[in-house]
């Protein structure tokens, strides 16, 4: 193995995704350097640049690719701006990390991935971060061992202590249970292939309007079903739980980890409170794992089909909810270049 | 309290469920002896009726329910059976304990029930024993303290090691969801007002055309959405799990005992291999309640309506199982005998 | 099998744990009635005496023995009564379950060990419990099996919510240790041959004069070391864990049950607040046991023999908690009848 | 926050735990590359050297570091090695992270302490890596709350899979307990005070001549009672468990994390086979915690008093465990440069 300098990466989006990232890559994990930041807020973006040794602030994710010390794109902006952001890094065929979704809609993704195939090779990768979490990660490897058979049903709960007061029903799909139809197709190696969404009398705790909790229920390729308990507002904690029912035996992840405490007339332990302090290791290991195969010239993870495959079941889940009924999910026939 | 002699009991129906309660009544609970014994195999239950002091053995359950030694009557017979003898014991206004199901249909437990109804008071227990597990009833109380608010969701994890040949996909429905049906009643302490049966790819263990596991899938009337997952031939062991979903908070039941056993590279315990050994205390406790409350001349647990509920919603299960689509529960009007 | 009638017990003793066995015979377990009450307090004993069929008060427990319908002995009062109780029972070949402690000291618990060896049979089962719990059960018969190799330590923790003013720091030897003791001798096998005690800095909550909690070590004939946490003020509940150390592997018990509760930032549950609830079930079991064995004409469970080497074990215990020592424990050669 | 460049290290030693740590630095950890290895065996390192862009190879610390691209050390040779390493860091003032043992006594040890003083400033740090699992930071953030009031005791369970066979009765102390030693130390804010070890008889899997388990037990400065079990040849994989006893709680770490699985009869998951698997992420951690503090100009985690003070209580527990008896650690008063 050759010596290799620091990757120079681009943060596309300072906002506070985009922060934390910066953070990550300066002062959590190794092999890169932020080179460059970029945001429309062009005060927020100089004033964090000047904090970086060798950073230079843009306003124009262009600009920042055309640089010399640019070597990779992170890109943390909003969804609706993905698009353009990703087709400059292509059109620059620089490595990039994506923060989910990959665009808004299938459409845009569809736009997305055919630019890449003409590029000819992958260069993108998407934010699904449980897929670097350690429990998952010991799921798939046991899943992936074959000692249980094979995979016949999912239950996924995905709560959380509150929602922002703007968060819609359509986000529920679209910026949570997105996550667990990432991991659904990656634990299970197939595409999602239909939809249903039953939605509970609503907890009296969730705002007008909002039908919280639900049960969203997919169907796959090879028949398997899975159920994710969606819960916006539960008032008690941040908490992912996934159980595969397999032929030969069942795993479940997501109990809270120690310390075990007995106080009060009571057992147990700790709730974390958000997504932030539940996956920080997962998003610290899908970025350092970014880099380390960007650095080696490979890419792996999760890529633009995995981000147009979920854009598709969302599409699919958001008519599901609205219309009361099993949707089915439409896909292009996967190009060669995802196989 | 004036003293009270021990309550006679005819057991009708000496098969494995019929001779476990014969036992149990005998040498486990207390308050009650056998004074009848009834099968229409005539051999079998007069060499029962020996062993036990002041048994008398009888091949029709209306002969035995004639004697005088016999206060009340524990059917263990065969579903068709049911009828006849919980009539002939309503003729008579005898106390009985009544196996699941009430009757094999919906029809015929509503004559059962308005039987009772001409009778003017409640004389039939039914037999849904996990009311009576220590675990599922602290999850009753703890729901009806109100401390996690109202319950919007119930998760069922139903599994069994396997079943005899002869199981059908319509007795995953009749004889073992109907136990998750009478659960979800009493926990949410209402009806249940539609079934939807989701069929995954059936497991290559089960046998030829069963479709095993299946989701079942309730809503009640207050909106509440109830999935049950039904697998039987888990192939590992028999294990039964519920968790609420509430607005304050989540609660569950059903992991395994001890002792926690590190050896070989692994940690955990041994799950029991049937629902004998898993609810025997509940069996147990169900009997020695109904005998209790005989003797107090009250009747308590779950009754006639409950069995017509369960048997209503067994066929829309069933239904629903067969033509893959929602179907509604039909119920008469709640009888004020039995509110 | 020859059909029986019911054991006439006389309770002796009719404080906390006498009334609660009273309750037990009469409402809770089988094949057994109480026929003679017993305490020097006559207005006590004839008031709840009257409350029961058949039932006769008595202030001596002699009269009572006496008693045509008497045909079996629970003793229930203060440990200094129990020695007269017991050799009045053997005197008539009376059956006996006698609360813990057998005698309150060795050397008359050696006095009764004679009288049952000059009978030549025994006739004393003593109040050890815990050898009826569930989870103990289920460890006895986990280590039975060979399959974790031989024991090599156990750590025991006995944590209760508070103890009454009176309690004192031999009490915690002779009252609370004294179940590991017996369940150390039960689940090895062997006798405890010294006992070594430490006292670390008392907790601030624990009573003036107090060492709360202790260290108790324990020594066994094959070389296993036992250590126990005594701890009569934890504050938070009654909790009782075991784990076996063995060749091969290690097992624990007394985590508690469910419901496994999410709500407020934290997962976990409840803890029982003390023995009677945490150990109801082998109470119940116990007398049961002896109930069914005694009409049988069987003696089963722990013996006088037990209850000696307890008593000798107990003073060690004590010695060696005063002294800050290692006591070894003495004990005469065991005789034949209880080998 | 001025720009820094990344810290040039020395690693000393490049056996198992070198090597480990020369890769951790390279790709796992930022901030620091690997610019000098040092080690006896000449072809070894500089094969080792030949890899790494900008690094050199040494055979002798001293030369490494007098390197201009040197800025700090890791000690990872074996422990008899480190004292003149360190006091020839001591001597060019660089920051040392040093492996455990500081050093193999309190002799020497101390004279590491002088020199540091002497110095005037603190320089090293010691690997007792346990302080940078995330379950022991827990629990010590925990204990510091004051929630659960004062420790009384803690429990602790140490168990191997199985030992070198060149591992001592000696080692089991110096080696193994030596962690929870340092945690002891670390968790209650004291220092340990005396030490007994009791040998049960031994497990007829140890090696011939080696007493193991052992039960190994502490007395801290505020009287609180420690015990450790320690057991090198458990034969079922690795697993530290911690428990602490407070006035007015408990709190445990230890168990396993999942998947918990359910298969064959049996519930439970997988044990770690070594402390490698087990506590990487603490020793990742460790290093970039190190790394960080260093660049910053600070100096944080176990230092050289914690290195004296454990070499101290080792041997004191070896001492204990030769002659059977309670040994009284011996410390200097504590200097004011580690108050």
């Amino acid at each position: 193995m050759p010596p290799q300098r620091e990757l120079g990466v681009a943060v596309v989006g300072t906002g506070k995704m985009g922060a934390d990232h910066v953070r990550r890559i300066e002062h959590v994990i190794s092999g890169a350097r932020v080179t460059a930041v970029v945001d429309i807020e062009a005060e927020r973006v100089k004033s964090l640049a000047a904090g970086i040794e060798g950073c230079t602030a843009y306003t124009e994710p262009a600009a920042a690719m055309a640089a010399d010390d640019v070597d990779a794109v992170l890109i943390a902006s909003p969804g609706p701006a993905h698009e353009t952001a990703l087709l400059e890094a292509l059109g620059r065929d620089l490595p990039v990390l994506c923060e989910k979704p990959l665009t808004p809609d299938a459409a845009s993704a569809l736009r997305v991935l055919e630019a890449e195939q003409r590029l000819g090779h992958r260069r993108i990768q998407v934010g699904f971060m449980r897929r670097y979490d350690a429990e998952y990660l010991r799921l798939k490897r046991l899943l992936g061992t074959g000692e249980l058979g094979r995979t016949l049903m999912l239950h996924h709960r995905h709560r959380n202590l509150s929602m922002p007061p703007w968060f819609t029903n359509e986000m529920l799909i679209n910026d949570s249970v997105v996550h667990e139809m990432d991991v659904t197709r990656w634990l299970l190696d197939q595409e999602i292939t239909a939809v249903t969404v039953l939605k509970p009398a609503a907890s009296t705790l969730a705002p007008e309007g909002m039908d919280d909790p639900q049960l969203v229920l997919f169907e796959t390729e090879s028949g398997a079903v899975v159920d994710v308990e969606i819960f916006g507002h539960c008032g008690y904690g941040y908490q992912v739980h996934a159980e595969a029912v397999c032929e030969r035996g069942t795993a479940r992840i997501g109990d809270e980890p120690g310390p075990r405490v007995s106080s009060e007339g009571r057992w147990g332990g700790r709730i974390t409170p958000d997504y932030i302090e539940r996956f920080e290791d997962a998003y610290d290991r899908q970025v350092q794992a970014w880099v380390d195969t960007t650095r080696r010239g490979e890419v792996a993870g999760p890529g633009v089909w995995d981000g147009y495959a979920a854009a598709s079941v969302c599409e699919a889940g958001v008519l599901a909810q609205r219309e009361g009924r099993r949707v089915e999910v439409e896909l292009i026939e996967r190009p060669a270049l995802y196989r």
